[in-house]
Parts: C-alpha cells; sequence; structure tokens
C-alpha cells in the first residue's frame, strides 16, 4: 500500500491523449459526438472478483477481458466501437495490479483505437464498471429480434473451452497441459467486433454468448418470436474441449458461458456472403441449426435424434 | 432472500417504457442519437457501500443519490440529460431494498424525463455504477478551463449541510432535530441541472462540488492557470450550519464535499444575467470571490484579513 492518492492515481495509470473525443479524462464530463448518419451504441458491464473472475487472475488478463466483454456486446450489434470509461473500486492502491491491469486494458484498448474518456476510481472490494461506446450506421444496428423462419442459426469461432477451464479450477476435470490453452479463452476472450460489422445488413439478428448458447440463443427467439433446431454436435470446439467425455462437451457448449462468440441469424441463400464476412473479421463460423416458426428450442444430434439434456443459462443470482 | 433470477429482476425492477432512446433495456446494445448539431456529454461514477453512502441508508434516498451525483456532472457541463445506464451489484435479492431503490431512482429520472436505457446485475458486494448521457450544442459545453481574470467566482445553494450531517452521524457534534433537515442534503442532493444549462454562452468555466469547495475550485484555477481569491464568509450556508462553531462552518463550506452544487465564473458585467440563469434554474446563487491572473487560492474572510485554514479535499484513497 502506497500514499498514492485518487488524482494521482488516475493520472498515472489511466490518463491518455485522447485519440478522438472531444474531451478526455478530466473534465465533469466526456463529450462523445458520433459521425454524421450515425447513432451511438452503448453497453455497460459490471465484473466483481469471485463473481466473474477470479481472485488469482493475472491482472493484465483481467485488463483485457473487462473491455472484451464490452466490446463483445458492441460486437452483437455491429457497431464499431469509439471510446469507453472505467469505474473502478480497489480495497487498495496495488501498484503490481494496476501496471498490469492498464497494460492489458490499454492494449486492447489500443488494438480497437479507442480511448478512454472517463471514469471513476475508489476505495472498495474490487469491482470494474466498464460503459462503452460504438457508432452504428442509423437503422443498420444488430438486433435480436429479427431472426426469421427459414433462416440459418450461425456461431462465431468455438464455444465451450471457457467453462472447460471453469471446471478444472473447480478440479472437476484434469486437463494437464491442455489447461494453458482452454484458460485463454476464458481469460482473454478476442471480441468479435469486425465481423460484427461485417454482417451489417446481412445478418437478421445477433447476440453475444456470454450467459452460454442455449440461453442466449433463447433470447433472440423470443425477442423474435420464433423458434429453433440445433444441431449440438455441428457446434464448433476445440480439440481440448473434443478430447472430453460428450456429456460435458455438451455441458460447455450449451450452457458454458463466458464465450463472447456471436451466435446469429442469415437467410440460408446468403450462406456464401456470410462466409465472406466471417473472412473479414478474421474468425471460423460455423452453421449450427435453422429458425423454425414454431417457436421453442430443439436440439438435436448429427443423426436428427432429440437430444434430452436440459442446459440453463448461466445466472448471476442464481449460479 | 428469494429465489429471483437476474433476468426476472431486470424485469421486475428496472424495465419500464423508453421515452426516447432508439432501445431501451434488453438487446446487446443501447442506441443514442443526440439532437442534430449536439454532441454527447458522458459521465460515470461507481458508488460503493461505506464509501460513497452508510449501510443505514433508506434505499429509496440512495436511488436517488445514486443517479443525483451523475446528473450533477451534466449540469457543470451545461448538458440536458438523456439517458443513463445501471450498473448493480447486490450480495442477494433484496426486495425491500430494491422496491425503495427502484422508487428513488426512477422518481428523479422521471423529474428529468430520461430512460434507463441499458445496465447489468449481478451477485456481490454492493455497488452501484451509473453512466448518464447528455446532450449539448457542439461547442456549449460548460468546461473548467475557461476561467478568466476578472471573472466572479459564483456558487449555487449551499455549501456544507452535506458534512454537517455526516460529522453528526461520526457523533462529532449533536444537531438535535436539524439533524433530518441537514441529512436531507446529505441523502438527496438536487443536481443543478436547469441552472447548468442556463450558463451555457455565460459561465466562463464550471464545476460541480463533490470533493468539497477548495478542492473543486482548485480543478478549476489549475485547467484555467489562473488563481483566485475567495470571501469564505460568503459562502452561502444553511441556519443550522450558521448556529455551528465558526471553525465547523469552515470546514464544512470548505471542504465538506458531496454538496452536488455548482462552482462557476463568469465575467463581473454579467452578474445580472447570472441571476436571471439562477431564477431559470430555480436555486439561488452567491458571488462568493473574483478569478485573479496571479495563481493560487486566498482565502479572506468578510474584513478581507487573510485565513489560515488549510482544507484539503475529500480524496477515496486517502480519507
Amino acid at each position: 500500500m502506497t500514499t498514492i492518492g485518487e488524482f494521482e492515481l488516475i493520472e498515472r495509470w489511466f490518463t491518455r491523449a485522447p485519440r478522438r473525443a472531444a474531451l478526455g479524462v478530466g473534465d465533469d464530463c466526456a463529450l462523445i459526438a458520433p459521425a454524421p448518419g450515425h447513432e451511438l451504441a452503448v453497453s455497460t458491464d459490471l465484473l466483481i472478483e469471485g463473481r466473474h473472475f477470479l481472485s488469482t487472475v493475472d491482472p493484465e488478463r483481467l485488463g483485457h477481458k473487462a473491455l472484451a466483454v464490452n466490446l463483445s456486446d458492441l460486437a452483437a450489434c455491429g457497431a464499431s466501437p469509439v471510446a469507453y470509461t472505467l469505474g473502478l473500486a480497489l480495497p487498495y492502491v496495488d501498484e503490481r495490479f494496476l501496471d498490469g491491469f492498464a497494460r492489458g486494458l490499454h492494449a486492447l484498448a489500443d488494438a480497437h483505437a479507442i480511448d478512454l474518456v472517463g471514469g471513476d476510481t475508489t476505495r472498495g472490494p474490487l469491482a470494474i464498471a466498464i460503459t462503452v461506446f460504438g457508432e452504428v450506421p442509423v437503422g443498420t444496428a444488430l438486433r435480436r429480434s429479427g431472426a426469421r423462419a427459414g433462416d440459418t442459426v450461425w456461431v462465431s469461432g468455438r464455444l465451450g473451452d471457457a467453462r472447460l477451464a471453469l471446471e478444472a479450477f473447480r478440479g472437476t476435470v484434469d486437463l494437464g497441459h491442455a489447461l494453458a490453452r482452454v484458460r485463454r479463452a476464458m481469460e482473454t476472450p478476442d471480441p468479435r467486433v469486425a465481423l460484427g460489422v461485417a454482417l451489417r445488413g446481412l445478418a437478421t439478428s445477433a447476440i453475444d454468448v456470454s450467459d452460454g448458447f442455449i440461453g442466449d440463443l433463447a433470447h433472440v427467439l423470443r425477442a423474435s418470436s420464433v423458434g429453433a433446431t440445433i444441431d449440438v454436435d455441428a457446434l464448433p470446439r476445440s480439440a481440448d474441449l473434443r478430447a472430453q467425455p460428450v456429456a460435458l462437451q455438451r455441458l460447455c457448449t450449451l450452457a458454458g458461458g463466458d464465450d463472447y462468440e456471436l451466435v446469429f441469424t442469415a437467410p440460408a441463400a446468403m450462406a456464401q456472403r456470410v462466409q465472406e464476412a466471417a473472412a473479414t473479421g478474421d474468425v471460423a463460423v460455423s452453421a449450427v441449426g435453422r429458425i423454425e416458426a414454431h417457436t421453442g428450442l430443439r436440439l438435436v444430434d448429427a443423426r436428427g435424434d432429440e437430444v434430452s439434456e436440459r442446459h440453463a443459462a448461466f445466472d448471476h443470482f442464481r449460479a
């Protein structure tokens, strides 16, 4: 513990020259103007130690993840990131923690060319509140409500590794050397921002997978008043996850949570354009099912047989 | 404790029909477009139990205050409130707390005709993260950096009652029946939004008093590269505070914090227009000093004698 105060803390770790916003950290408000013909997309997340990350997490990875989960919400709307604000409660001024945390945060912000434009720091149990701003041409934001019968259901990247890592930390599975790989999925997710932007005008709906594939897809189905059949064997997963028992594979892919991949729908005839968007976004996409007029979610395996598993979405007040 | 989950919690306490934003709570992002010719002013605050409020606070007053402190930042920029997001960590789903908190929050939001457009709830130590959005015509936002030698220093409302209430709760002073009055200043501050809007194009600088008059005025002086002489006897204060010893009056007005009044500067010739803006904002304003080219802050009493007190600004990592 040092005698560094609140203003020095902000100055030392969180003040950088703004790239674009009219004002940076230091006035009562930041000023942000979306480009002409655009509107601002806004998302906010609150991360709490013990709920969203383990106390043992590397601070640099935590800085990355805290911003990544917010950028993932922008990706799900097809918005281009512009700026973000940070609220940070810390038990004390821990220089090692702040050095790492700021490094991870700023590195991901730099990768997306966005500014930290405001914030608030205080003493308290470790909590991270980030609000992120993106811009999107008026009327083109991807929403949850546009899925139509006949659309294909797509997933970006791979599902389940973050949950597999969590199970390893919980001691329910021993991954050996594979742990280092799958924990990257849990600790440094890669928000699918470029894919989201490329899906504007193409995807009929989109959401990011934060609470688990089934739970998040269910939000789309409800908002769109449709149903879906999903081939659980088509859900993309890593070789490390494929090496696990089928029941664990299904738990991790269907209800894992913390994936930060995009689930989206597009007309079946647009498969080629979806693949082009995926190439633009530098990520693979997999077709995993079909939207149907009949409401509800039906899970089948590769042979078309119904899968009976029931997996609830992750809920921060129930889990 | 109940078995209410995260989504039901949001639905029950925090979902209302949006008044203006393109989307309300429920998609990955909210969409906000400032009016033509305007930019968005953004401010964020993180409130932690034990630091920013006592565990004994009435939940309805806490809901009010959590939004009020953010609206106060918009007021200091001269921005008109548009929308806000809420991040809320709660140890458990406490229906009595949520009923009161939501009531206080929504009542103040209604008073300013703004929408809750997004948020995040999670289990954790009680923490409230609000980000508020306002709009201001491009180039007219009040800043800290525009004070010029010869300007008059003004303060809205009254200073020091919030600190006086805190001293009463700490047991250093016995206020008797007056406690109920002064604790209102601490628990339900009235953000000076209408005054801030009326000061556009008139005030040369502005800030809201959150950390204490001296500390917050010092931000303006630094940003504007000027100094000031302040008449400490001119600082506006309640009859309850005037009944206290002079040393306590000065502590509370100069370094009290949590006032959420505006300190602003305007050319001396504009005094009449400042009074008209105050009438528009339905709050009294007091001239308390003068901006000078010579840097530094000089405190004098009503006779012009130098006051020697030194009062540090409130610092959440040092206090």
